[in-house]
């Protein structure tokens, strides 16, 4: 079943990554677990960027309980990929996102996928309630 | 919309894996990502192992389409995991390989998740049918 | 034995690199293997951008023999790092780099090293010389 | 300069770890910031084994310094490589450890190298001296 490709005006938010040369596996293309990396990457930095998460001393952190990717293209070092992320929907405490990562100059994602957060305390791992003012912060990185 | 925990006695492939110091991150414990590098590394040495297949010298060669995994428990370097291989699908020049990681001594997978290789020409990139050999060969390892 | 600080004033060639969360190990700080991948990815695309080496399917390739690291200073994701590139010495048919690791804004480099590429040919893994297209390309490269 | 090739003799500890698929880079073989991850995962798996420590509650961390490795020959997924560890040298709050790689049945390092760790406290990051117990455990590892 495969989905719509999704494209690039349907985010507003980008995280320029620079791929690295292990990022390509025998096969002369990055590797399909690296996407994930990516996905990571760029959906914490929202947070960070965004919400004022810090990954070292918030009181409480993101566990990831799922996710998934669609390979559509073929991506290689040494070329700088953009990922686009978007909340896809915000729970009671748990947030999903929703990724694409972009060719420069190319507007047809060539991976797209999903993963989810729950939200934690750092301390005992019990789920936590999204702020307030986190909803309020993430609200404009919403998918249409 | 969780699934239902994968126990050990539904796989008949294992393949041990030496977790690493930098699997674990800022939070203590196997990234997500590495996941993934878990089971990319047990289906394709399934395929090496048990079809003969050589990632360097095969006229084809598996490229994942689609991945997706759920995480049960959490996991953390230095321990030795197990990945569990089984086939869940062949069909005309694509597989489909159902997933599992178990703790040692645990019969519930930690993490389990499911990958789609699409064989194609090493060259060309164009998808080739799956052999009988192959099929045959595979065909012990099917999901119950 | 501390070796001098590097500067960033005896570089010219730099490759910004964003790190990843999965940089950061369980110490919150980038993991020393992670510094190596950033050399090899800028040292690569220094040959890739100023002599025309195409890592796919150039007629030789670059193996590394030796490699070595000093860190001088921690590194967190998610910020933006700096990596400097030189040309230390041209061999018959080895190349060795002079490696530097900068934070943004900052003169002094956080970790400093070197590696030795010699280059054989793709095929037979013998050395093969450096032509001299190569080393005139490098030549403005070259240490201080 | 190159070093005269380590021996499988010449060690007491060893640490079996299955390679991974994406160990493998471009060229169809193990990428060599790799190896350093499988010397950072024996050496750490050393001291949690041998002395007792916690990578996730002991009041002191190791900070690696610096680090250095000879690359004698290719290795490849999907093979088991052994890591070897002993202890070159122990200093007031440092330890250098002594590494080789080696393939199933060889006697000979596939990858020999060093590297340094600093002992600190996990909160100050202050240099703090290793216990006489740690001592005492690690001396059975030393350098021949």
């Amino acid at each position: 079943m495969k989905l719509t490709i999704k494209q690039r005006a349907q985010y507003s938010f980008f995280l320029p990554i620079q791929t690295r040369w292990a990022d390509n596996d025998l096969y002369g293309h990055v590797n399909n677990v690296t996407y994930y990396s990516y996905f990571d990457t760029a959906a914490n930095t929202l947070l960070i960027q965004k919400t004022g998460f810090d990954p070292k001393s918030s009181a409480f952190i993101g566990l990831v309980v799922s996710s998934n990717c669609q390979f559509n293209q073929e991506l290689s070092y040494p070329e700088i990929i953009e990922v686009a992320v978007a909340i896809e929907k915000i729970g009671q405490s748990s947030l999903c996102y929703d990724l694409a990562i972009f060719k420069q100059g190319s507007d047809s994602a060539a991976a797209q996928g999903s993963f989810i957060h729950v939200f934690v305390d750092r301390q005992t791992r019990k789920s936590t309630p999204i702020s307030k003012e986190m909803r309020d912060a993430l609200a404009e990185y919403a998918s249409p």
